[in-house]
């Protein structure tokens, strides 16, 4: 009986735990009586193309374990989205290697990436298991309670929006801090959970799921810096007006497209800027200043929630059983029924997943359409992990004036 | 014989260990036979002026712990710069009190103020001891090994910069981070940290050390880029060209000045934004991003050096133990000779660091302008503290290609 062949890559943007996915692929898979090589491809589909393959098989579990708490894609990634043509190479590359058995760890691209393929194979009789191993830092795949990678970003922008509302208080003013998330704002929502009393930042939220109205935000802004002195506010990258126009093409001049013609919202300071000038030019406020979260969220080194390795991990190791199974699809990762949190690993048609996009649900959105409800905070907290630093404020025994 | 009255207060930036110099003012001055009340002064020497105090004599020494492990100035902070007649505000609200001994915790505005403040105490024959505990991201205290605040926000910079180089190799392109430090670059050249194996990022860094020269720059940037595929700079806010004129002034059309006529550096993402679109227009590289690292490199909740911690807590100690034996002054941080690290405490004049700034020494950059030495490797590695994250490579055992 010939051996599995095995080949792992990454899609998409790099995650902190995606490698823990690669890691718990590559172990599990030289595990079984009939293991074979454990190929990896570097950058994704580009690197199946062009046969630019790395032996796993020889790694030592010692390093796959450094590797494994490293954050970013160890393969590296690709943002290329493969059609029909794409597709058939990526097949004729797999065939030549005699590879068998493709897990590919990524959002929902590289899910409908497989299943095209794996339509190709059945179609050409190869036969290729094909399973797709979920990441995103946005939370946008569907039929999942949420996806590895995004534990550990929603860690980060907590801990992130949680020091700046302590600075802005300290040194008050109107900050603004821009989060990454096109079309989800569940990345966003996660600032929320720096809040531990009812002063404390953010104080506004503005997710893509709600549009954005200039008016509006100036006076939620007003009303805020009114009462408290500072404000703190959490925008997604994402936010766009009534009509779906991105406020980022509005207020941007020229703005930057990538392949599939989605406008370059990362990697730059733009919206944050005139978020801040807007509020200068009409509220007066003299400091006001704005962050853009940037690549931090996502590749930081020394920010990572311990469920999100775990469950990432895991997700690898499910994806190499359920191909032993003889199944092709997506792992989900969902959450069992019961008071104490608990994850469950089932798979669903590459179909299912692929191609489509999950936004946060109205119920986890305040009517006020600038907060996080107390059943969003009930569904994060436990996916932020152990060990999250806390923080506490002196207490107010104000000194009686004598010379005023 | 009347009890010691103690106040204390914070002032300038905030960082990620200014509490534990507070808590151990608070705890230490809390101690002695003579202790009487321990005032805090919300907002710093503002505070003061408005009579705005609390007693913290009756803080639990439970709470000031959980206070000194959170980021930020948990009295608040200022940015006044007090003048001869602020200060004489300053004096009558610390006499109509009773305040003998004041802790001002903060940069070299903080320490000047202590020297006016001082000045006029002894002229008015009244028995003040001010002693000034040093804080500072920017690290640019004379006479100071280091500052308190500058370890953590290096060890932050350095994960960032570890996070940003694996991503941009998992996905190349050209990454441009911005650094907090308007005159000293010891923040930005902390990315250097970053590095563990010759080709990691950050490839180039630019310091307010030197000049800045955009064709030098592009230079740079293509060289790296051609080499490797990608490239990540690491640059300072401050970066000037051989006129002293800050990047940030030319680049940007209209720009913020504070109450000193300083132009706003933090706060916007657009030095970083303007040194993207020059790369992208001059070397026709499709994928640059930039980041601004921003507050959170000052405040970001989780991310702390421990010996920081320790040495930032022995400054406001020690700044106690020096006012208690009659003596005015600023506490400084030196390194003892030796091949382990090992910090002391020695107090010096108000006037030997009040208003100056101390910048990198020649011997931390490298002759090429765009790096960091040895040396200066050797005098930060011990000040990031301990469980530093960890990070590491596949191996590259290439598959032969069949189909090429």
């Amino acid at each position: 009986m010939p051996r599995d062949k095995v080949l792992v890559a990454q899609g998409g943007g790099p995650t902190a735990v995606i490698n823990q996915s690669l890691v718990g692929v590559v172990l599990e898979a030289r595990k079984g009586k009939n293991a074979g090589c454990v190929y990896g491809a570097f950058h994704g589909v580009r690197g199946i193309v062009d046969e630019d393959f790395t032996n796993l098989s020889r790694e030592s579990e010692t390093n796959l374990e450094k590797v494994a708490a490293t954050p970013s894609s160890a393969l590296g990634s690709t943002r290329d989205k493969p059609d029909e043509k794409y597709c058939r190479e990526i097949l004729a590359s797999l065939q030549a290697h005699g590879i068998d058995r493709f897990f590919y760890i990524g959002g929902n691209d590289s899910s409908d990436t497989l299943r095209i393929l794996s339509q190709q194979a059945r179609k050409a009789r190869y036969p290729l298991r094909c399973v797709h191993v979920p990441k995103t830092i946005d939370n946008d795949l569907v039929l999942n309670d949420h996806t590895p990678g995004y534990p550990s970003a929603a860690r980060f922008v907590a801990g992130a929006f949680t020091g700046v509302s302590l600075d802005i208080r300290a040194i008050p003013g109107v900050y603004v801090g821009v989060v990454m998330g096109r079309h989800a704002g569940f990345l966003t929502a996660a600032a929320a959970l720096a809040r531990h009393h009812t002063e404390d930042g953010p104080h506004l939220i503005y997710l893509p799921e709600r549009s954005f109205n200039q008016r509006a935000f100036l006076r939620d802004v007003k009303q805020v810096y009114g009462r408290l002195g500072h404000c703190v506010i959490a925008v997604s990258e994402g936010i766009h007006d009534g009509r779906g126009v991105p406020i980022a093409t509005k207020l941007v001049g020229k703005v930057e497209r990538d392949a599939h013609g989605n406008i370059q919202l990362s990697g730059t300071g733009a919206l944050g800027d005139m978020l801040a000038k807007t509020i200068r030019d009409n509220l007066g406020i003299a400091r006001v200043r704005a962050d853009t979260l940037g690549y931090l969220q996502r590749s930081f080194l020394g920010c990572v929630s311990d469920v999100d390795q775990r469950e990432a991990r895991r997700a690898g190791v499910k994806a190499v059983r359920f191909a032993a199974q003889g199944q092709n699809g997506s792992v989900t990762i969902r959450r069992r029924a019961g008071k104490t949190y608990r994850a469950e690993y089932k798979l669903v048609g590459l179909a299912a997943v692929g191609g489509k996009t999950r936004t946060m649900p109205n119920a986890y959105i305040a009517t006020s359409g600038t907060d996080v409800t107390q059943a969003f905070r009930d569904y994060l907290r436990p996916l932020l992990g152990s060990s999250l630093p806390t923080h506490a404020n002196l207490g107010n025994r104000r000194v009686k004036k004598i010379l005023d």
